[in-house]
């Protein structure tokens, strides 16, 4: 089995290091694979968008451990949550609602066996001293129960579906602005109808409009040659619509940081 | 077997894991090591030249996935090289060029059966989709002749030899500045006479002349304090000549980029 | 058996890959784990300070790799190191100083074999042809002794341990600045008495006084929240007092730098 992490704890400190480790020192033949630890520092909301992208990936009962923890030590609770295919282990504060939300049959776990945690427990580093053995006693074996209690009450932001206005204009927003400068809204294919180009769909964004469609990014090049600064929207590999610029920063031509509103209008037929 | 990773994807974004993910989950018993993911976004050059330097050490059979892919879902396609030591998999937009240089006996195949891909291959991340699952499938014994054909017409890059001038100057360029500030060129040792300290050989840089030759970053080191901004030429650990300066960065001290023209003079003895 | 690697080599060239790719081509099954990679350049202290934090995490008999090594080709001698519990390979310069303060019977062999070097051995990347084949070498079972002869002189840094000022109050430093800005000094629970809440304990640092100690960052928070730019100090998860503001940078706040002087003082009773 495998354990996947997600941190903001960045890669310069030995946080990730130490967590490893304690991973280690519980199941010496643990497999630990990164998917990234710049999520942005107590950004719970991009470690969950991030963890929704990456997670479904991984074979099968792979352990996912996530730490974007500001209120690490405070009265949050630690918690395990099993679905069908995998195991989330990390804080309750809403970093798993994206996953929640897709994967179905979930079960949440208050992690309160402190057998099981690395003693003593650091109030603050529960990534070292309280996840990352958590994730060795389940690659041991151990049984969710054996670990916690189930609850019904943990943190979970609102949905990532989008809404339809009176006049059948969509609200949405960007998620996420990734290495490239590609900004990804929360719009998946089946908030389009299936004509959408024929409907002249187009997304508004600040003064901007983008009313230009892509399969990928270096898609008619030599046209945007002309116009350098030609934005357009694409199919992200998260599954959800971009706003990109070929080979240049969108984010950067649009002036906007994630969280901003973007609208996607198209003619009714 | 391993498979080694080298892409310009960052370390931010979900790219990386998910492309573990995915080879895990065609092989769970992949072992993956990382050489960057800190290309400079888009530049094949700089990724072609980083492959070149790291990928000798690694044991025979690694697999050496390579994605640096502005065109991604073009038509450019998607190859597997297989030299007598190793496979490499990625994008035919020369970022092989050096490595077919240097391995002999290279064999390329046009990577075109689509059972092997991860479906529905998004157009936008051919490494998840597509690079991830073959290297899974290599690890999992498939022959390189099962994934697709045999061409001849891949892409290059002009050769990283030298030629010299009638003079009997070299013009070389800075290949890569590393993260010490250090510039690399492309001269390597068979490049110069084997006397030429003697000769008096120098590299000409911009406005500067570097005339003095180190075997080690702090040889000299005393001397060098006397003029802190000393500039020195030393062979670097990728085997072509560098130009330094003694924990301080050569490239900011010259004000110059990757890209940068050198020349390299010698007497005539 | 693991390998972990702490270095000031970066993630952006290919000095990482060939470390593991040469570790790996001595004992293909080197298992690999990175503590860090983002040391200041040259920087020996703060690579002691940080293998400090993160080598007792790991499992009984971990070869801890550190390079941090501004002087290598010269004089500076390569060692190994091996504790009751663990080993560590790296340069003769102090880096090691920390843990050896903290380990028990510690030997110290000169890395002179140089059958177990990888060859040729570059003047300027001893990490890729010296300790990272001799930690493989290790993973195969060969003997410390076998690798280089026993040295008593190797180099030590001052102790992290503070010394009591005549008034009672403590001179520490500030040793590391994490990601999150936390600042952390070398004052550890021993060098305070217990009662020191009661005695009115508080930092000096620079023009600042820091009064207010808290057992996790978020604790009282909304406290702070009407006074935004509250300092305190909280016991850190490597074991040391930091001083931190929650959700910010305490290291802006200050306008400070690693190596910064703390005075500790609190009232006789």
């Amino acid at each position: 089995m495998l354990v996947s992490l997600l941190t903001d704890f960045g890669t310069a400190d030995y946080f990730v290091g130490a967590m490893k480790g304690a991973i280690l020192s519980v199941n010496e033949d643990a497999r630990i694979v990164d998917i990234t630890h710049e999520i942005t520092p107590h950004d719970v909301h991009e470690g969950a968008w991030t963890l929704l992208a990456a997670y479904q990936t991984f074979p099968a009962r792979t352990i996912h451990v996530a730490v974007v923890d500001p209120s690490v030590g405070s009265s949050r609770r630690p918690i395990l949550i099993t679905s069908g295919n995998y195991f989330f282990v990390g804080p309750d504060n809403g970093l798993f609602s994206y996953v929640i939300e897709r994967e179905s049959v979930c079960r949440v776990f208050h992690l309160t066996n402190d057998k099981y945690f690395r003693h003593p427990v650091s109030a603050v580093f529960h990534g070292r001293d309280l996840f990352a053995p958590v994730a060795g006693a389940l690659l041991n074996g151990v049984e969710p129960a054996e670990l916690g209690e189930l609850i019904t009450d943990y943190k979970r932001f609102p949905s990532l579906a989008l809404h339809k206005s009176v006049d059948g204009s969509l609200e949405a927003r960007i998620m996420h602005i990734d290495r490239f400068g590609n900004c990804i809204t929360n719009i998946t294919p089946s908030d389009l109808p299936f004509d959408f180009l024929q409907r002249g769909a187009r997304l508004l964004i600040k003064e901007h409009e983008v009313h230009s469609f892509r399969r990928f990014y270096a898609e008619n090049s030599n046209i945007e040659e002309t116009n350098p600064n030609a934005l357009f929207a694409v199919w992200g590999s998260a599954g959800f619509l971009e706003i990109a610029a070929s080979c240049r920063s969108a984010a950067h031509l649009l002036g906007i940081e994630r969280g901003e509103r973007v609208t996607l209008v198209s003619r009714m037929i």
